[in-house]
């Protein structure tokens, strides 16, 4: 991590280092320019803003994935309908789209969903594509694609291993970017994800090292997993999920230790695994899976 | 500054963290208990999400003040009126009082402000109570009278000099704080902001020193504004205002010098000043205001 200038800390984040992190974001994730940008505090408080910038409709969330899409829109007062792929949404006016999804890390080649985002456009609703585990995969994304009626979501803290910094990004048109930015105000991220943020993206090498480092993490992952007994049903480099004998047994067993995982209360087989992040992280998790 | 654990980077922060700052900021502001307290990233995101939490209504904005209330609680689609005094609100079903004022240090008693959340409640309106510069003013808080209609907003940034580091609270019943809290996600504050602030606020010797501190900024800002020809119209140890002979030379010289102060259109002979931060910004003050 570079060293934080102390006025990283004490000063109000200016415009001009908001306008570059919005600049190296749009070049690290190819889209069209910094207009395009916002930067948030993590991708978790753009999934609660954007069903409130959006006037009570029908949404489809492709499934089973990541539980707060639904229940942000459902929060918002949206009708959701949580279907099992792109041939499912139907003439839903907002459909969320998880690719790489998680848990599974099921994706859909880029023609599928810029079919999806044409269709959704062209009927005046909005495509919300959440790329958030696509960093590290070798998936093209959507981003350079942002015009009207999509949104892409992209999360720089779980790829670079730095979750507590609280730095995620929305792509998309200028018009949509700004009312996304509206609803946030001027000064939501810290002053920290701004200086690290800017300097992580702009950082080609530190980028390539970060993609081997969470590789070999999740081979390492890998390993454990066949070692507790699991079949690894998907995942990316970032997580992992895979179905165990006694999934329900070792989830306590991990609970136990303080290790938090994934459960699916409609398989009970079925984890998902986070990477750990240190080396006590690390050690407590093999402790168990052995 | 205490030291950041590398965790409070690199984890998702966790409820427990976020339960603690909770509990110390309930403590330092005396709210009754944790469950009023909703921790954010700066008070700023605070003031754009609480216009969105209410049906389009009529809104009266004491001021002239702070300017972003008004213009959220417009952006939210609310037909707001500025008014001069609580004796203006008249039947308005949302007040906003920013006490002690920002820019000009007004105040009011205790009781006064207790009888218009009273009033407001009674007719099923709310008051929101920006107290971002009451830390170190010897001012009465609303913060410990929480209850249904009533939001109170701290800022921990400013008076701590950590304005990059993105805190501030909002104070209120545990239903309104629940659905603020929703509203931000789980994890809107960074872990860093968590370690700090909840070492910071519980730290009684800290909040001394700081406002220690801040009092003698507050006095050395005020020699510069004497010798730069000003005249003291008010201000909180955070902040000072003052009338010039010539208000808009000096604004211009300021700009060019870097420094950046608030002006009013509406009274070209007034600024408002913060206090800079760190040596150099006092410097460059110091070589304009002679």
């Amino acid at each position: 991590m570079p060293p934080v200038e102390a006025s990283a800390w004490t000063r109000l984040p200016a415009a001009a280092e908001v306008e570059a992190l919005r600049a190296a974001a749009a070049s690290a994730y190819g889209a069209p320019d910094a207009a395009h940008v916002v930067p948030a505090p993590g991708t978790q408080i753009l999934i609660e803003t954007l069903p409130r910038l959006v006037a009570p409709t029908r949404v489809a969330v492709v499934g089973p994935t990541y539980a707060e899409h639904e229940a942000a829109w459902v929060r918002a007062g949206h009708v959701v309908t949580p279907v099992d792929g792109i041939a499912a949404i139907g003439d839903a006016a907002v459909a969320v789209l998880v690719d790489p999804n998680n848990p599974d890390g099921r994706t859909h080649p880029l023609v599928e969903r810029l079919a999806l985002a044409e269709a959704l456009r062209a009927r005046g609703g909005l495509l919300v594509a959440d790329e958030a585990f696509a960093d590290l995969e070798p998936v093209a994304s959507l981003c350079r694609h942002a015009a009207a009626g999509l949104v892409v979501l992209r999360s720089f803290g779980k790829t670079y291993g730095l979750a507590g910094l609280r730095l995620g990004f929305a792509i998309a048109d200028p018009g949509t970017a700004d009312r996304i930015r509206t609803a946030l105000g001027p000064w939501a991220v810290s002053g920290p994800a701004l200086a690290i943020g800017r300097t992580a993206l702009s950082d080609t090498v530190w980028r390539a090292e970060t993609a081997r480092a969470r590789a070999a993490d999740a081979a390492r992952l890998d390993r454990l997993i066949a070692r507790g007994g699991g079949t690894l049903v998907g995942g990316t480099s970032l997580f992992r999920t895979a179905d165990f004998p006694d999934g329900a047994g070792l989830y306590r067993r991990l609970a136990e230790a303080g290790i938090a995982v994934r459960r699916f209360p409609e398989r009970p087989a079925r984890l998902r695994f986070g990477l750990p992040a240190g080396k006590a992280a690390w050690c407590r998790l093999s402790r168990v899976l052995k």
